[in-house]
């Protein structure tokens, strides 16, 4: 790569993947982000700002737009795949030619594939036939506004590489955007899948008016149950307790710019599922798919996830809000660590 | 104890004291509240309602509020030290006589006392002479307000002696009050301690404006600090995971109802500490205190812990807040399990 600028292709012109490649513009990269509808993508190129899904913020001058896959994978280092979780194997599939010219490929998506029960990585291997060393995710607390506005943030880039991750940190790292190495992937995309869940049902409770102690409560048994999934997928036991874990739950669950938190508000305050979707203006609250991907592991393997069943059942089984958090909230009396934590965790 | 109706006395009528003591009149209990100060029991008394530190909720009829140490530990059953940390060893030695005469000693203050940098139940057991399986410490997310609502809540009773621990959870569960038990009460009092300088840290970058991103790395980062010194003096490893380390930590990093949080935003919009902590009308931000012991024990036993060592800067080197906020987000990468959590954690 000598001689020659470093490619960065971003594919998915939703907020994340705007603010992303839009910022990392302020390095000497060639930036493309592309984005599948002709029209948007016009339309934001004319105005050099997403109005779509992030209005408000003008895009930095270097930064190209298009709906040309051949012009955006043509000889791009690393594609940034920045799809939502249900839709990825479909991207892929239909434009696996072009994306398999890129040497890395990192994904930012949240998710499980309710069909497979797959993490974004497995579903990327299996779709181009590239190496795992080639395949990274990006995750951690990130709302993209406040990455617009070039406010601090840590994230984390995980590979089964470590070699990878550290060049990817290298790389995707900005002054004001601190990146940490895993080489954790499986407990990287299960934490900033599960964590949607998780703050679907702190919505709910703060929907219903349930207060700050509960929620704080419902965040930490979920942050166990996040991690007790985590385990069970040979995840390091820690890795849930980091950026892309915890961090990103915490983000999630206690901020109003949140749309998984957004999801279980409305919920919590009596609108149906769909209600409260249309309420989103076209963005994607990935934990309503992630809650039926989880709560089908959890049926499958016997993993105890009392937070994510109980989601699943607001969502999906008409079960009452209050009555599913009332059921969470009024378990048997036990033990914090031994029952809990020791045992069920590890 | 049979025949006779169990005797609980709340020490310290502070919005948690007065809130537990009230609360607890729900079960068929004697409860009395007992406050130093004869002006403002009789006030509190008189008008059925802690209008200095919990204005607005009407006390239960069955709550009695007394001035007397005499007449608050006749007979009494449980003790509960609801009493600020730099205060309690003062409180007990005055009381020793008086207080000795419970069967067991709850405490509640969350703190590290800064002369001797002992725990609230190594100061109980110091002053009252009584033997740790007699004591335990209540601890986790509970803003007093939410609990004089009857709003959910779960905390957690520790004490080294399960036993212990287990009767008492069963004294003071309530309906709407889930008590898990521990006998981990050295993390569970070094999770309650620490959290307070953690948030004081969240409210600082609240109030430069750095936005949810910084702020959720700041507490996730912030919590494998107060690991690293809990393990250091014994902890299990998971028990700052729980109600009183992680749940506390969110609770109080990510409300406003939080007095050690608004501490640190108004110090982070350019107040000096004293005029933050003369917001807080006579309430008490234990918080600022900790920070001290906190810093001096990491000095002491050279226990990495930034983001306590830059409030401590803050608060009483007259750092400027920015500095510290922009030197915590700026460090070197790095891997961050391998160099952050698994050799620096355990």
């Amino acid at each position: 790569m000598e001689g020659k600028k470093i490619k960065i292709a971003v594919f998915g012109s939703g907020s994340w993947g705007t603010a992303l490649a839009n910022v990392l513009c302020e390095k000497n990269y060639k930036v493309v982000l592309w984005g599948r509808d002709k029209e948007k993508v016009k339309k934001i190129e004319e105005l050099r700002e997403n109005i779509y899904y992030l209005p408000g913020y003008k895009l930095a001058p270097s930064l190209e737009i298009t709906s040309n896959i051949d012009y955006a994978t043509k000889d791009t280092d690393i594609a940034i795949l920045s799809i939502p979780i249900q839709g990825l194997r479909e991207f892929l599939k239909g434009n696996n030619t072009y994306l398999k010219r890129a040497g890395f490929f990192v994904n930012t998506g949240k998710g499980i594939e309710i069909l497979t029960l797959k993490r974004p990585s497995e579903i990327i291997k299996e779709e181009l036939d590239v190496d795992f060393n080639q395949i990274a995710t990006l995750s951690g607390p990130s709302f993209a506004k406040e990455v617009m506005e070039k406010k601090p943030l840590a994230i984390v880039i995980a590979s089964s590489d470590l070699n990878t991750a550290k060049y990817l940190q290298d790389i995707l790292s900005l002054s004001f955007m601190r990146i940490y190495r895993s080489d954790d992937i499986v407990g990287v995309e299960i934490g900033g899948a599960l964590k949607n869940v998780i703050a679907i049902a702190a919505g709910i409770s703060d929907g219903l008016g349930f207060g700050y102690n509960a929620k704080a409560s419902l965040i930490t048994r979920g942050l166990v149950e996040i991690n007790r999934m985590a385990i069970l997928y040979g995840a390091h036991p820690f890795t849930i307790l980091g950026l892309s874990g915890l961090g990103d739950l915490i983000l999630t669950s206690t901020s109003a710019l949140s749309r998984n938190w957004t999801v279980g508000k409305l919920i919590g305050e009596g609108l149906s599922l769909e209600e409260a979707m249309n309420k989103l203006n076209g963005m994607v609250a990935e934990g309503v798919y992630t809650a039926k991907s989880a709560y089908y592991i959890s049926q499958k393997t016997n993993v105890y996830m009392p937070i994510t069943q109980e989601v699943y059942k607001v969502l999906y089984e008409n079960k009452p809000p209050h009555e599913a958090l009332s059921s969470l909230l009024s378990k048997e009396l036990k033990h914090e660590i031994d029952e809990d934590f020791q045992f069920n965790l590890l």
